[in-house]
């Protein structure tokens, strides 16, 4: 028999776990599904400053798991499995994880993104060999060294600003002439001596023997390659929200994103999306906090109704 | 001449203060204005209990206060001045108040709401004598003494529990035959031997001599009429969105709010509206804080565009 619930929510980020914490204050028999580990994408970031009630920033691991920590004290039932599939029956939804089969009544989904590839040569080869998409993970293994950057968002130009910590050198690298994160982190980096930047430029490929050595990179306007001796790259280049699994499930839009409206219901009845996994999410932890309150909202409602 | 910005910012509470943080980070030339005192209506609970981050639950004064250190922290202008009007014209928007005439080319609407009143005899003559719409403020005054709490939804309940600290008998009063309120307050509230409930009941007058010394109740089935002798009358019967002002700017639903898409864009472009007053809030702190930012990144993109 599939262990029954009132409401599963999957995934542990700020998103699934403010669901969480309002769905087990209104006492509905909940479950949390989680992967990899509570906290989501935030827990990547090396100082959040834009969380609102921490005026001198918090650690991202920290962060998130004071979130934790506050969902389950009120109860909330969490388990961690991946999430294969969802079947929509009769009033039921079927949930197929890596660990068994639960069903409940609805289901809230806030599997948030991962960081999406670069998708060139040598990149599958060296990760774990240079190649990183998490510079607090990764970042103390390159102290003294050249690293690369590429990217020109908050989380790209956040992590150049960490890595030089750690790096002697850190290059940023970035397909567009100008950055696109906010104007008080671009001054942080500006500022900074031991970043430089390449605009207009692109990585073709990344080489080296056991470890990484080098990248080559194209400048987009003037079609010239160069190279760029570096031991680490870290990937920031956007994010790829997690919905393969659901394409047969809910109606999503053209990027992958899971389609919703105000109150975060999607396409099918009794199934709703919170955070960066739904369409025009800002893809910041407090907006994704405000999505999750608000679909276990309606989650109540759907229950009660 | 008006002083001139690129976005003002109408209100202090959750969603106005991080609207300003994220248009502060951003480097936008921000003005946000307050008519009474940062941090908005959650500045009035006791206890804090669901805004994520803080397990061990918060004080509302002192989570406004993190708020809107952190807010101004990163160049956020404040003024103390309440808004009488927003006039629309040409790209810019005139913002009408206390203080004289500012304009900016963005305007974000966060000015939230207020208790609703019971408009029953004595309530105005009372307010201040024993009438209080805010328990803690006004809790300690009545130590020892029976006081009413008015409404069922979570306001009402939780500030019913909070005031068993002063009071030796608390009843609480509801039209409905149920409470509103989530369910872990509920029960939090049934396991307190000095709350009473009087359910399916309404207050028809508020009586005393220089102060509260007792309601008119009437049973909404048995129609049957009774006094209860108390000291104090807190009222938390729903919130009134603050846009009475704004009937002739924005397009507003039937019950005052304003109607607002997904990235919180109103009727009239360049205005953006974000937490309780807007249509469709779910009435929470971090509900609010997550429409502020994503006010914010709307208003940005506007600025740009």
């Amino acid at each position: 028999m599939n262990k029954s619930y009132q409401l599963i929510i999957v995934g542990g980020g700020p998103a699934g776990l403010t669901a969480g914490l309002y769905a087990a204050r209104s006492r509905l028999h909940t479950l949390l599904l989680e992967k990899a580990g509570f906290g989501g994408q935030i827990t990547n970031a090396e100082d959040v400053d834009n969380f609102p009630g921490f005026p001198q920033g918090i650690n991202g691991m920290e962060l998130g798991d004071l979130i934790h920590k506050q969902a389950t004290k009120y109860g909330l039932e969490t388990a961690l499995a991946e999430v294969k599939g969802i079947e929509v029956g009769d009033g039921r939804k079927l949930v197929r994880t890596s660990e068994g089969d639960f069903e409940a009544k609805a289901v809230i989904i806030a599997g948030g993104s991962e960081f999406a590839k670069l998708g060139v040569p040598g990149e599958a080869e060296y990760t774990g060999k240079g190649v990183s998409y998490c510079a607090t993970c990764d970042g103390a293994f390159f102290r003294d060294q050249a690293v690369a950057v590429i990217g020109g968002g908050n989380a790209a130009v956040t992590e150049a600003i960490f890595l030089t910590k750690f790096a002697s050198r850190v290059v940023l690298i970035h397909r567009r002439d100008h950055l696109r994160a906010t104007k008080v982190i671009q001054e942080k980096a500006q500022a900074n001596p031991k970043i430089e930047f390449i605009l207009s430029s692109v990585v073709e490929a990344i080489e080296g023997d056991t470890l990484v050595r080098r990248l080559r990179l194209r400048n987009l306007k003037t079609k010239q390659q160069s190279t760029l001796d570096v031991s680490g790259v870290f990937v920031f280049v956007g994010l790829k929200p997690n919905t393969d699994y659901l394409i047969s499930t809910v109606k999503l839009d053209d990027d992958g994103h899971i389609a919703v409206n105000q109150n975060m219901e999607t396409s099918v009845p009794g199934i709703f999306a919170a955070g960066d996994i739904r369409r025009d999410s800002i893809k910041q932890a407090i907006a994704a906090a405000g999505d999750g309150a608000i679909a276990a909202v309606s989650a109540e409602r759907y229950l009660e109704g």
